[in-house]
């Protein structure tokens, strides 16, 4: 750490993303060009104008051979999911849409941080382009949190996660080798999941179109759709299950996917923190469905349907609504705000706490109990093959009181800013988990976050940031000690 | 651990407690009988039955010398307070107030955790010693807990509360000896503080049988009042000042009072714990009288009157209301809830998660991020004098989880039995939290429990005496292993 810091690697980096989002853009174009539709001439601008900047952030920055140190990784980090956001958010704000940039913005981060909290009203009657833009930008940002799972956030030790990292040692050149080796890969199996899955919704009644827009975004975990009924809208049981499938899918470690490709057909079906998930989703999903029976008039496979659909979609941190749940009785509200904080696997698209979390707890938990009872007693705690030193375990537990401080906070002000507290603090906890709805009247599943005030956008905003880096990866930023050399 | 596990000398100090229990039930039974209330009755038949079990339970368990293990000391806690809330509801269930055995159980459990939650209505004109006993519940109860979180909680390493302990090893002779040194001290530090109390009271203008009641219900941080309108009956702002003073006082650590009267003067005022509570008390106040100011009709004396007392009441968990501060909005309501979970200072009779669990929480995250930023950085945990070893820090931050973990589960089953969401989440914190009033129209600052079904009575007394033991030493007993031999 006794080199100067600067901040001339990161924004390389960053102009090179930029760069990558600007071309990305032209995709939309195309598709409203296609259609006839006025607004493909928004994205070549905001295409070209967000390539010239990255253009510029690249040639300025240029060195002969780009080495990162810790502090400049999590610079580059938080920098470059801002610069994404900001920069794809020109789209919304140029499009006929007509909306002020905080909308835009929020759109915007809310996709790329899969989330799927919108601001957009009329999307059955939306320009394609637009709604494809939305689609690729919880595509890429869910692939974009792969990576980073897979092979940033293991190297800077964020919230336990180095528990992840496949060599002892985590020396830069091995991150830029893990990279190099698993990148292909992993946006091999995500194109071939999202193809899959477009299959599906095509074969269960969607047109192309809305197949590829909803399998984009259910792969991400992200959960924006093309029409303001979300899933619901298709009424369809088959198109149900399959994205429940998906979704589920999109939830499991990546890297897994690879094992499994290269020959190892079990990997993922032996990996213990994937069958705790999938046992969880199995368990609440019946325990629902049994009480939805009894006290609904679905009958026992809609239930099924429905309560899996929705669990899987909560969990998953995906967001899309195939009934509102919320109408459903007062354990439905409890259980869909307890079920906000779980999340999926990690080094997968979804958000959330995470399931590894929840199991290095309970391991805690349970040896504090042994070590009460037997003060004397000496007990390894491990996780799958890994020992679980100091670090990991103050990371893991560190991350709920984090994650808990961090929506009491976003509560609070929203509270200050007069919303009622039922929208502020699911709004809150919505946010930071990367679900998407949250409860009540006005963003609940089948609301909408466009009638919040200006503020309260742009404070959510960040919470779906700071859930999406791990919380630490931003919270170092903001140490003083951070920025003294 | 080797000795054979037997419930004797458990058995042996429950009777005991009992036996002081029904005695204490003549005090009221004398009172009414002075009133002329005919329900002196019941006090009596209750003691004797009381006195008698007692005195089974001494007699049939008796032995040379009590020696308690570990286990024994967690059954022992257990079963005491299990044993004084079935006993102390006795009279309750023999009054005219014509109430099931569940609202009694409820009534007395909530006294003795010094929650204060109540199903009774119509105060003003109950018999006087039913008010006496509910008060007297909440001073034993709250004498109870500052003996065991001074004596035997760090002795038995619940919640991190082995940083309290004042020698370095916990032989069962020390706790004794400790329990020997300290008790009278601190019993006669709790007495002079609620007698000033009463003498407070009565100088603002309560009778003298309101004022002791009112005392004992401060110094404990319990809560019950005489009136269905809580100290808001008085309308008085001495009484609501005098009242704020006395209920932080009965949140601070007694060991140091016992300091200051040997003639350590600034012990209390030196103590690190006590200066972040009496600092957060005052910032959360200010800024909530300021908005309070901006929003209201209040005078500016009057709204710091009535936040700070309403802010105090809830953090030092006493729960009593001068105003319906749910009434104020949005802001006020998303604070009081957060503000539940605060708690006092250790070795006080208020509950919470208590401040030094978040002043060492804060210190880890401090830490974790300075090692984040600086991986081969060595840096010594420290609170206070004392060396937060992993144990230490397990202990604090799993019980961050737990109380979480607590407050969710008692959620999802108050749900279940129908009552909203509103009303089940702040119900389970005030309940686990030992403060009292819940939000909503139900069980809000100005509601009342009664209405709620028998079982969700029974699991929020079950929330109470977990938060009230700080949920490891319950939370043992569970464990399968522990009734191994």
């Amino acid at each position: 750490m006794n080199r100067h810091f600067t901040l001339k690697p990161a924004l390389y980096v960053v102009g090179l993303l930029i760069v990558v989002l600007g071309l990305s853009m032209l995709i939309p174009g195309f598709v409203d060009m296609a259609a006839g539709d006025t607004d493909w001439r928004g994205f070549f601008i905001a295409g070209a104008g967000t390539v010239t900047v990255g253009l510029l952030f690249i040639f300025t920055n240029r060195e002969e051979r780009i080495t990162l140190s810790r502090r400049q990784a999590f610079v580059l980090t938080v920098l470059s999911w801002l610069a994404m956001a900001t920069f794809s958010a020109v789209p919304f704000f140029f499009s006929r849409l007509n909306i002020s940039y905080t909308d835009a913005f929020f759109e915007a981060i809310s996709g790329l941080t899969t989330t799927g909290s919108t601001v957009l009203t009329g999307l059955d009657t939306a320009p394609p382009g637009i709604l494809l833009w939305r689609s690729l930008l919880q595509w890429l940002g869910g692939v974009g949190i792969v990576m980073m799972a897979i092979a940033l956030l293991p190297f800077l030790r964020v919230g336990g996660m180095q528990l992840f990292r496949m060599e002892s040692s985590d020396t830069q050149e091995k991150v830029v080798a893990r990279v190099n080796q698993l990148g292909l890969g992993v946006v091999g199996v995500y194109t071939g999941l999202t193809v899959l899955c477009a299959i599906a919704y095509i074969v269960g009644g969607m047109t192309v179109f809305e197949a590829v827009n909803h399998a984009m975004t259910t792969l991400s975990t992200g959960g924006y759709s093309t029409s303001d009924g979300s899933m619901g809208h298709f009424d369809n049981r088959f198109i149900l299950w399959a994205s429940s499938v998906f979704m589920a899918a999109g939830s499991m470690p990546f890297t897994l996917y690879i094992h499994m490709v290269r020959g190892n057909w079990l990997a993922m079906w032996k990996n213990n923190q994937v069958r705790s998930f999938l046992a969880f989703l199995a368990i609440v999903s019946l325990v629902l469905t049994y009480w939805l029976w009894l006290v609904s008039d679905f009958s026992l496979f809609d239930a099924l349907t429905h309560v899996t659909f929705s669990v899987i979609s909560v969990v998953s941190t995906t967001g899309y609504a195939s009934v509102d749940y919320s109408l459903w009785g007062p354990l439905a509200v409890a259980s869909f705000f307890a079920l906000t904080f779980v999340g999926g696997c990690t080094g997968s698209t979804a958000g959330g706490i995470k399931i590894f979390r929840f199991q290095i707890a309970w391991r805690l938990y349970r040896s504090h109990i042994h070590r009460l009872i037997s003060p004397n007693a000496v007990e390894v705690k491990r996780y799958g093959e890994r020992k679980l030193d100091d670090d990991v375990v103050a990371a893991v537990l560190l991350f709920f009181f984090v994650f808990i401080g961090t929506v009491g906070t976003i509560t609070l002000f929203l509270a200050t800013l007069g919303l009622d507290w039922v929208t502020a603090v699911s709004g809150a906890a919505t946010a930071v988990a990367n679900v998407g709805p949250g409860l009540g009247d006005i963003i609940g599943p089948s609301g909408n976050f466009k009638t919040l005030p200006d503020a309260a956008k742009w404070a959510l905003a960040f919470g779906m940031l700071l859930g999406r880096l791990e919380f630490f990866t931003v919270l170092v930023l903001v140490m003083p000690r951070f920025w003294r050399d």
